[in-house]
């Protein structure tokens, strides 16, 4: 059976780009099995696309992420396949797109530099790799072609940087960013509750976003906090985050993703 | 065959949210059949969602309804399944949800508390019982459990309200309330046809909406109205309509889901 | 097997509109394959429609295309159904939505007027033929029953007009339309790269549309252009397109849809 292709994008849903990427599969893999993660990145959000990919893809049978938002299509950037510990295979624009999902699925086992032009569309257009490069090759890889076919192995460490660097985490002070922000308004950090140590539910922590400072309680669940009061939590994909007892906490900040978050903890980590 | 899984929500189509829950009930049920109903109901708006699943559901072939508009996740609000008089099953959160739909597929012949720990994934998180909670049970209903494993049935009586309650039809006149708005500007209302009883087609309807009053005939299409003129006409859910020929009503009166509603029939109803 | 249904419309992901087609389908045909080209096509923008149904359809397999952008329904425009020189079927309203998409699929082979009534639901609502004329036509199309069951056939001469027309190429001058504009503020003109004659990579391209006038480079991809420069290029769908290398130009312009375009080539057309 081909392996399920789970398709995620900045191209929107009122243009033709995503039914184009689905056709050009369907051409080759009629018996391919699609699954839409989010079409709705905003425009070259690297950022939110990767942590879209992160937290969807570890709760789907092991498939093949393919995800394109890609500010430097048409530019000398590389496409790539990487291989996970999970068995996932991911392809897109090496831009760091991938990586935090990687992480998430076992890391990088091994990575390919996706470069056999006779596996394309062609001549590939400069605007649209999706439709001319990456799905032709993803249609064949669900049909069971090898990774090693789409071009030469490449070291992992050579891929380009994930869009957030790992969280700091120093006494009493751990260092991050803002990586997201949901629909509900809700800020998602690039730390995880591991970061915070020993520091105990009901804890008053320090939140410094630079121009704006205030206190978030550390809670389990929304119900523990007071309407209109800032908490700060274990996401349900395992970042910690931020929100608004019953308001919207991004509106009310202006926040931004990738800005820096410091978090203080009174009487610092254990 | 697996029975098809009709999924509604408020979780919107930019985060991962939606491909999770799928996720998980493909990680259970590989050959679930998924079709979407929307996932853009606006945050925590019961009514549309509501509105949504009653509308769509009855030109479906039965199968089970998983809507997931939950403001009170993670409070101690109950999980129910019911299972109307068509065949279908309703999964959802214990709070008015998913009545107007069941009312429409004959009717609540049976309801569960969904309680059954064993089938849920654990620790259910406290912001996602979507993925936790529902998603689990339906891939295990849509694979044939059978209800009554999700946990002890309960009066169909002693579940929450609907968002709406039933109009009221007096003397030449309905009581009821805005239900929907939809892209177009065209405003639903809770009230059907029936309730304007021999009314005649063409006959003029004062509609009070509290802030603004207005005229609008009784028609049987928009074609029937002059450019800009407002009708009143059996909406194609079965709901009466109140719409601004070649215009945005809506906008025009500034109308807001639920809000009191009112017509007023010349000569009274007959 | 079943024909692949490939469904385009203006209902948005909001309502219950989208829901309701399907079921209509999936209860007539429980093996319909259904892809969604977009729902997302702007309230009765016949233009972004056709664009958007003429740019996916040529990528993906033969198969039916049900459109609907329909600002005609309840009046007596006509429905139609075209059989295109490639295989395809093209479902939706006589009103030009159709025609750049057959014109792409190998051109208008055979028309029909959709007419036969106990083919469709009855009474079908005068604003949702989606649901009671184009979603059960569809259906049994979809299963095998022949074109002309639907009603006779028709000259596809008499079909009303697509919604731009033939761009003219005259001395040193292309005058067409901008008939797109796509999330990332790019123009698409009615223009495809033959009407340019043999001018060259890099020329210099005087554009004006009415209010503003400018200049841009014919260039093969955006990488060749200087940031915030604007050029001209053949964009992934065959049209000429205009944009603003690392910008927004539809923004900057001010653009809208069906605005004239002129492009005036320095030393004439060759």
């Amino acid at each position: 059976m081909a392996l399920p292709i789970y398709l995620l994008s900045d191209f929107g849903t009122r243009d033709e780009f995503v039914a184009v990427v689905k056709g050009v599969i369907l051409s080759l893999e009629p018996s391919a099995r699609l699954l839409d993660l989010s079409h709705d990145i905003p425009p070259f959000d690297l950022c939110k696309g990767a942590v879209v990919l992160a937290a969807a893809l570890p709760h789907l049978p092991p498939g093949l992420g393919l995800a394109v938002v890609d500010p430097g299509v048409g530019t000398g950037r590389r496409a790539v396949l990487l291989r996970c510990g999970r068995g996932d295979l991911l392809l897109g624009p090496d831009n760091g797109l991938l990586l935090p999902a990687a992480a998430r699925l076992g890391g990088v086992e091994a990575a390919w530099s996706v470069e056999e032009e006779e596996l394309f569309r062609r001549p590939a257009h400069p605007t649209f790799h999706g439709r001319d490069i990456f799905a032709p090759v993803a249609a064949r890889l669900a049909s069971g072609m090898e990774p090693r076919e789409v071009g030469p192995e490449m070291d992992p460490g050579s891929l380009e940087a994930a869009p957030w660097e790992e969280p700091v985490v120093a006494e009493g002070a751990v260092f991050c960013r803002v990586i997201d922000i949901d629909r509900f308004g809700n800020l998602r950090l690039s730390a995880g509750p591991g970061c915070l140590g020993g520091a105990s539910a009901g804890q008053e922590v320090l939140v410094d976003l630079g121009e704006r400072q205030f206190t978030a309680r550390l809670l389990g669940t929304f119900g523990e906090a007071e309407p209109g009061e800032a908490l700060l939590y274990e996401d349900s994909s395992g970042w910690l985050g931020l929100a608004l007892r019953e308001g919207n906490l991004a509106e009310r900040l202006g926040a931004r993703p990738l800005q820096f978050a410091a978090l203080y903890l009174e009487g610092g980590l254990s």
